[in-house]
């Protein structure tokens, strides 16, 4: 079965934590928006969000086609792909945790986004620059070190050992943690230069995940789009 | 089995939209923040939170012990409990769609939150009501007729008919939505009063779920805490 993945063209956004866990497993898929030909583009993506006669319509981008279902919610695809590609434990404990642990990366991935947004995401930054700093210098203070001395705690106390967040395999919320890895020490480079002496193992899970093979070759690739000041993870020098 | 819920005993919060899925199901549960005793009370759940030697830590309350398992961030509780407690149906595809709906309707819990807390959670109100003013303004033109009327059309395009969120019977999403329209009532009148014309089928939903027999007593019990300026949903009218 080929995965059709619906998001974005020019941004890694939320989208990206599905694309990792898609090429960290392996799969075959198309990212539709990013696509040429008549089935490709924008266009093919908007058709299923404001489609009539979907029966499952998602709120936002990204969703994925998975043979006959249409997933919507990062999370959610995450959770379906933990099960079918094997990027999950098997147990109900171990799903749930897995799944509990993408929320929260989730959560954190809304406050980041608000750093740069505070009053309304369909507002232009320029027009919310002043309430940005504001909000940007309670996040680097406060939120930042508190969710991700979070996770350097999940991992000190996992009972199988603190290579992964979850017993002693990757999962998706790995991959989801790299990620918001890359993008803090794309946005925030001083904040993260400071804060990271204090998070060990979470900075070797990065170093973890960016080592293996199909991550690898996925960041060289032209899959991969370079972050910019329309995604999430935004470098504004005037914030940090 | 006697569930055990761990949510802070004062507001309605995250804690609600577990508390109507208990209630719901009929099913044996101690809201222990609440209750009395020495395994009672705001440091029992604290306990948990700050334990070294608990595997699976949750970053925030609310959390639910289910026999052994501890089961952290609301919509993942949700989870849990659908499978268990008959609120979500059986077939994978009708899991996820409902899941993929809480999940949606926790993004929009946050957006309300973000009215009164734009620049930092940890701030109080009144030191960031200019910033609440104007983002509250934007919430209540954009943000709000938004996300009702996604899940006005989930409803009308529901190929089972247009009572409940998924299929033909109530879910976890169901009861989750009718306490968004309790909470956003309260909050804001008076767009409410302006939105609701254009929502029949969420304010029909929302009356569906306020007369079923468990629901209806549990609202009108001592075990249903009033809303407040603590919590979520917040009634401040210099900003509607």
């Amino acid at each position: 079965m080929r995965y059709e993945l619906y998001y974005w063209p020019e941004i890694q956004g939320r989208g990206e934590f599905v694309r990792l866990a898609l090429e960290d497993a392996g799969a075959d898929y198309v990212d539709v928006a990013r696509a040429a030909g008549k089935n490709g583009g924008t266009p093919a993506m908007l058709k299923l969000l404001d489609g009539s006669r979907v029966a499952h319509p998602p709120f936002a981008p990204p969703f994925l086609k998975a043979g006959k279902l249409l997933i919507g919610q990062t999370a959610n695809i995450l959770l379906y792909l933990g099960e079918h590609e094997g990027l999950a434990p098997k147990t109900e404990a171990g799903r749930l945790w897995t799944h509990q642990l993408q929320l929260t990366i989730a959560d954190f991935l809304v406050e980041i986004h608000n750093t740069h947004h505070p009053i309304g995401s369909g507002l232009y930054y320029e027009d919310q620059k002043i309430e940005a700093k504001r909000r940007t210098e309670d996040f680097l203070k406060n939120r930042l070190p508190k969710y991700l001395s979070y996770f350097e705690r999940v991992l000190e106390q996992n009972p199988s050992g603190s290579r992964w967040l979850v017993g002693a395999r990757l999962t998706y919320a790995d991959l989801s943690l790299f990620q918001i890895i890359e993008g803090l020490r794309y946005a925030f480079p001083q904040a993260m230069q400071r804060t990271e002496k204090k998070i060990p193992q979470v900075v070797a899970l990065h170093g973890r995940v960016a080592e293996r093979p199909r991550i690898a070759a996925y960041l060289q690739s032209e899959r991969r789009i370079a972050f910019n000041e329309m995604g999430i993870f935004r470098k504004y020098p005037e914030l940090e």
